[in-house]
């Protein structure tokens, strides 16, 4: 029987990456679906997969036949549709601190980098690779910094206190990218703490860009 | 006495706007505190503000003495201290499409017309005021096109049928974007529906960058 939970991802987006964690920690089985954003010319431009998901991006949750696409809202839902290990604390202020978390990296930060906003700055202004990449490394180390300020306050183990929330399934895939590009994370002590007791964790491990079924092969 | 709720905002932040238009729905009194964003090399920049705020940017809720960030974060928050008025729908997958509309406008689009990447497009490639608004222009067709196939299916006079949403509080804000970038939204019979029913009411007109005590006075 197919099971009742369909994640259409790429191995590498960030956007991915932070609902693969969420779905695992909550236990929650589901398909893999591959949806490669280069080859084809982006199967995220395929007819039938925009009908699921008019941003024309990844992920998309397929729930019962029913389709939620941004990470932010996937993440909600889940939390919403199952209990096993809840990533929103219960007191109103502190679910608004996790969620000011999750935004600076998903409004604040991660947008700048995307495939689509690089590929302009190619076309209007003939950015380099190197331009490039010098443009995502400049908002990387912006949104860690903001990050390292805002949860130092609060953190233990992990972002807030020793619980495992909703901001560890953001911030790791941003740390993620932050080794992709360059950016040396470790001069920021929250950070390198939350690195450390995530990268450790199976639900994290599993999740990871290396480990998924369209992860290309090492060379 | 002082309310208990007060505002760091920008009259014609788009953020802040959405959030001035939450507070009103709920029927919410609060004190109205400018934060210019040019003047005097950026009021978020000054100590005491980036104490309440670590991104440097608008808006900023202090309920009770206490800070959230991230429009987002704020309007879910609103929506659980205050019941008048709810802008989520009870049904977790209605929900996730509210949701999923809120991200399109806020994490899809949004961020790339910021304040923050266009300085950075000026200094790293020399852009023009008119490439400037071309790069901005792009994006707001870009998200009104998503949103428009995205509310259609589901949209009554407002983005999710007859009943007001935190959606509303995003679209209507990034209506406002287009209209001052010259971005014709006519041609979106579903968003010009929605324009139509919120611009006519108060907690829209109350909340409007027009009609805000840090606004300018016209020439």
């Amino acid at each position: 029987m197919a099971t009742d939970f369909i994640l259409y991802n790429y191995f590498r987006s960030s956007a991915s990456y932070r609902v693969r964690i969420a779905l695992n920690l909550k236990q929650i089985k589901y398909d893999y679906r591959a949806v490669h954003l280069l080859n084809n010319g982006g199967e995220q431009h395929a007819p039938d997969y925009v009908a699921l998901n008019p941003s024309h991006d990844v992920p998309t949750l397929v729930h019962n036949g029913k389709p939620v696409a941004q990470s932010v809202a996937i993440i909600e839902y889940l939390d919403e549709v199952e209990a096993y290990c809840p990533l929103f604390p219960r007191e109103a202020y502190k679910r608004a601190l996790v969620r000011q978390a999750c935004e600076i990296v998903n409004s604040g930060v991660q947008p700048l980098g995307n495939l689509r906003p690089l590929a302009e700055l190619t076309k209007r202004f003939g950015a380099t690779d190197d331009q490039k990449k010098q443009w995502s490394q400049h908002w990387i180390e912006y949104g860690l910094e903001t990050l390292e300020r805002f949860l130092k306050p609060n953190a233990g183990k992990f972002s807030f206190g020793d619980e495992v929330t909703a901001a560890d399934c953001f911030v790791m895939p941003q740390l993620f990218s932050a080794q992709r590009f360059g950016v040396d994370f470790s001069k920021h002590p929250t950070l390198s703490r939350i690195y450390e007791t995530c990268s450790k964790m199976d639900a994290f491990i599993a999740a990871h860009p290396d480990n998924q079924p369209d992860t290309p092969p090492r060379a």
